[in-house]
């Protein structure tokens, strides 16, 4: 129970030296690697950057105790730092004290729904986040995430969580544009591209071994954030108009509990909600990514539990709302990570750095950061998939492209509940009106087939009906329609037989419309049958009058019916 | 083209002297029989009583011309009107100028979203409302009508739109019972009570012939309304305090477009929906049971256009909204009513009423419609299903419970809208968490059954795994779930085979994760094969990746999988 509970101690107790190391160094490059991006997504979130910093912290210790994942690290990450501006600029100014007070109360809201949801084991929950809804909306923010950092590169400001009301606020500024700034930023930016799509090459054409180039690679970011700081630090850029980060306060988050009021609680209670989905559903399915490679396994239910821990240990230390992060996770899991502990000695980096090294962030350009994440951003801007759900499926199709559009058009949270509400909706109609098919014997076997589609007999008095969906209220109708048009349309008919080896549940309505079937066969001379009735739907039968009522049989076999009928 | 929007013109080219007379006959019946109902179910909806006659005359005449049903009768129900009056009573004051305008409006609305959705064929969108929610719903709301009219049965006042609301406004005027009123009240009661329950046999019993014994328990509420209001008359018991229905205007009518603002039409645009769907479900659901009975059909799409131009019609003459009614509808079908001419002969004589006859109404007691209203509502209260629908179905009855539940504590729209989404929420839930079973071969057939339900032949390296259920988002997962547990659980496993005869279909979401088990049991030296694949998904299969990258084979029955690893 204990263990289920606080899962550091099924491996902290074998925990040994040759572990120790491994987790050292991984945690030691994760540490270097995510301070530029800490600090870039909490910009993103329209906060101080040094919060993104708290926000590695302690909630990361507490995942290290109550996750499953062993290489998951934890923090802010773009996609909920993008909802979190969104929900925060929708009740309060931003720079203002009550828009750092909120985003403590969005932490804590969010914890507390994650851990309420894990307690009640509501894992589940996040599996109405369809695949394209959820790839929608990664598309849609990556490309709100990269219009947001173009005010950043280029100097000038912007605002808005909407594409029009970016644009639309950029623009007037372009006269304005620091060329500094732009040279930064787009020098970053084309460094960080080109490395990505030729460093490997290039390193190792020039006979790297691979473990280093890889590590070159990925340390991209560090080096350009080194270049520009001690660039614009030589050359006094920032009297020119570059923005820096500026002062960092140095020394740990003081605990605090942001009481704010009621009002304020309520109103970022929705997106609470959305951004406690979203974080679950990218952490817990990195997790079981990487789990996978490694012949592990993660508890979804325990996973809420762990990170709502830390989204609280967020609002209790001026943070900001966490989730598992692609990009930090992928280095701490490369960088050799075995344990847990890996990601406590980076958050132990970070509270270091805090302490006592922050004065060295003073020159580092924001276009340097924005650089950096328009380029990790890019990647979840995922175009091909678009063309390959149409290829497979419409109505996959435009909940994915409603997703989109509503994203870019309206907004984060109405992108995601339309998605949700309009694949929910797609997936009722498409059982409101079921396929059905009549169907024959394959020659020589007991198997049966749509006789429209395959060479088959049929009998010529009794019509075998297949019903490809669960009976229930939103289809009952729909099933007696088809049966009396049936009946209708061959007169001939003395039997039918529902096939049922697809019907996973009869409710009460669905009961109801064959009670009315049966007794209206029953005036025409038509006696109706089932064949292949499930086992747990005949439990709930036997519960009922209808087998009494029904003129004919139930067929254990569709080819016993068969066998009577021909 | 024109006569499936113009119902009419099907039968009247054909109409003949025959069927006038029988036409005549049911029209002058529901004439006498409607009056007392129509006028008490305006009454329940806070209106005047003539508008319950306005209500009657046009509506019904343009329902003539455009529905399909050869028997429903349209006008003011029961049900319908608890509705209207919770609806206006939420934006007007009851007796102001704005409460009569908002009811026009409601109508209005109301009959702009029947069109609407008859011709975009959404006649499907009522079957949402499941049998135990609409059940629950006609229960409770049975009940609250009942408890509605006890203030006027006692000649107290009360109001509100939820069970508290009612007594807590009844009991403290518990004092003011006025008792020429109770006595009326009382007594129509016990009379229309004992003549629905004894008055058939009793009359049989004298000598009576079938028919007349038929029409006279049937008048029964004529006949308390004449004896009521000649004693009220007699004895001027109005001047005792006994509330009568008083001068209502002669004269039909007139033309009349409500603008109302803006703000009060989007104020009643829900409850217009809702009073639409509940509409159409009890008209269409009634008209279908009619139309059978007579084998004869309804459309309905076309429905929802005769029900719409109803209640437009409704709206321009001081109406109130409409629909097939259950009574009137069944009085005009006992009636012998053949055609849709009968409901124009009853409206024409409601119109003929209203033109010079209203004087008679005067001194009708309040009491004594209330009476009426009480005695055919009861019918609706039907506390056997609830204990048929746990038996059956926990799910189901937890639908109809809060349904219940949540009409009589916090109003209709609640009960409503909660009882949908729960039962929509069930669905999803349950089909969120699919059984599955492991099947075998039921010796000597080409039949496959549970292992654990049946005597089996199973293989020993080989799984043959039955989904019973669609895959979809909100299963997908699980499926990975059930298939890794399996294979984890079952060392030997070297094939496992997925019985898809219950699978109706694979979207998006299921697509990857079928494509993440074929890789994982591939690592593990398992193949996938798929068998009974349903024609429209293979058809999809085929236009992706997944069936070349499978590692086992696509079997056509499972009998050929078993062979193969037999």
């Amino acid at each position: 129970m204990l263990k289920r509970y606080l899962p550091i101690l099924t491996w902290l107790p074998h925990y040994h030296r040759r572990l120790l190391g491994a987790d050292l160094l991984a945690g030691l490059i994760v540490t270097v690697m995510v301070i530029p991006q800490s600090l870039a997504y909490a910009l993103l979130a329209g906060l101080p950057a040094v919060v993104g910093l708290y926000a590695s912290i302690l909630p990361q210790l507490l995942y290290t105790v109550m996750g499953t994942s062993q290489t998951l690290a934890v923090g802010p990450v773009a996609i909920i730092a993008l909802m979190t501006g969104a929900a925060l600029s929708s009740v309060a100014e931003p720079g203002s004290a009550m828009y750092l007070d909120a985003a403590l109360i969005l932490s804590l809201l969010s914890g507390m729904i994650l851990v309420v949801m894990g307690a009640l084991r509501m894992g589940f929950f996040s599996n109405f986040l369809s695949h394209p809804v959820i790839s929608g909306f990664l598309t849609a923010s990556g490309i709100l995430i990269a219009v947001s950092q173009l005010g950043s590169l280029l100097g000038i400001s912007s605002s808005g969580f909407t594409l029009v009301e970016r644009l639309m606020t950029l623009t007037p500024n372009l006269a304005g544009i620091n060329p500094y700034t732009l040279m930064i930023g787009v020098g970053t930016l084309a460094f960080l591209i080109g490395m990505r799509r030729f460093g490997k090459n290039l390193l190792t054409g020039v006979g790297l071994p691979g473990g280093l180039v890889d590590l070159i690679t990925k340390a991209g970011p560090v080096f350009a954030v080194v270049a520009t700081t001690l660039m614009t630090w030589h050359w006094q850029l920032a009297d020119q108009g570059v923005a820096v980060v500026g002062d960092i306060p140095s020394g740990l988050p003081a605990l605090s509990f942001p009481w704010g009021d009621s009002s304020l609680w309520r109103a970022l209670l929705v997106p609470a909600l959305l951004i406690s989905l979203v974080g679950f559903v990218e952490s817990v399915s990195m997790g079981q990514m990487l789990a996978a490679k490694r012949r592990q396994r993660i508890s979804p239910n325990q996973e809420l539990i762990g990170l709502g821990a830390a989204n609280l240990a967020a609002g209790v230390t001026s943070g900001m709302p966490v989730t598992g992060g692609l990009s930090r996770t992928v280095i701490n899991f490369d960088a050799g990570a075995q344990t847990p502990a890996a990601g406590a000695f980076a958050a132990l980096g970070i509270a270091l750095i805090t302490l006592s090294f922050t004065g060295w962030l003073y020159y580092l350009p924001i276009a340097t950061l924005a650089a950096t994440i328009t380029v990790s951003i890019l990647t979840l801007v995922d175009i091909p998939m678009l063309r390959q759900t149409w290829r497979y499926s419409r109505s996959d199709f435009a909940a994915m492209a409603v997703t989109i559009v509503l994203t870019l058009v309206e907004g984060i949270e109405a992108g995601l509940i339309g998605g949700v509400t309009l694949s929910i909706a797609l997936f009722l109609y498409r059982t409101s009106r079921p396929h059905s098919a009549l169907v024959g014997r394959v020659p020589d076997t007991e198997h049966f087939r749509n006789i429209e589609r395959h060479d088959v007999q049929a009998p010529t008095n009794a019509a075998l009906l297949r019903i490809d969906e669960s009976l229930y209220f939103a289809n009952a109708r729909y099933l007696e329609d088809t049966v009396y048009n049936l009946v209708a349309s061959r007169p001939e008919l003395e039997h039918v037989v529902l096939i049922c080896s697809a019907v996973n549940l009869i409710d009460a309505s669905a009961l109801e419309s064959l009670d009315a079937i049966n007794a209206r066969l029953k005036d025409s001379n038509v006696k109706l049958h089932l064949s292949e009735v499930k086992g747990p739907v005949m439990d709930r039968l036997k519960n009922s009058d209808f087998l009494d009522a029904l003129t004919g049989r139930v067929f254990l076999s569709t080819y016993a019916a068969w066998r009577e009928f021909s």
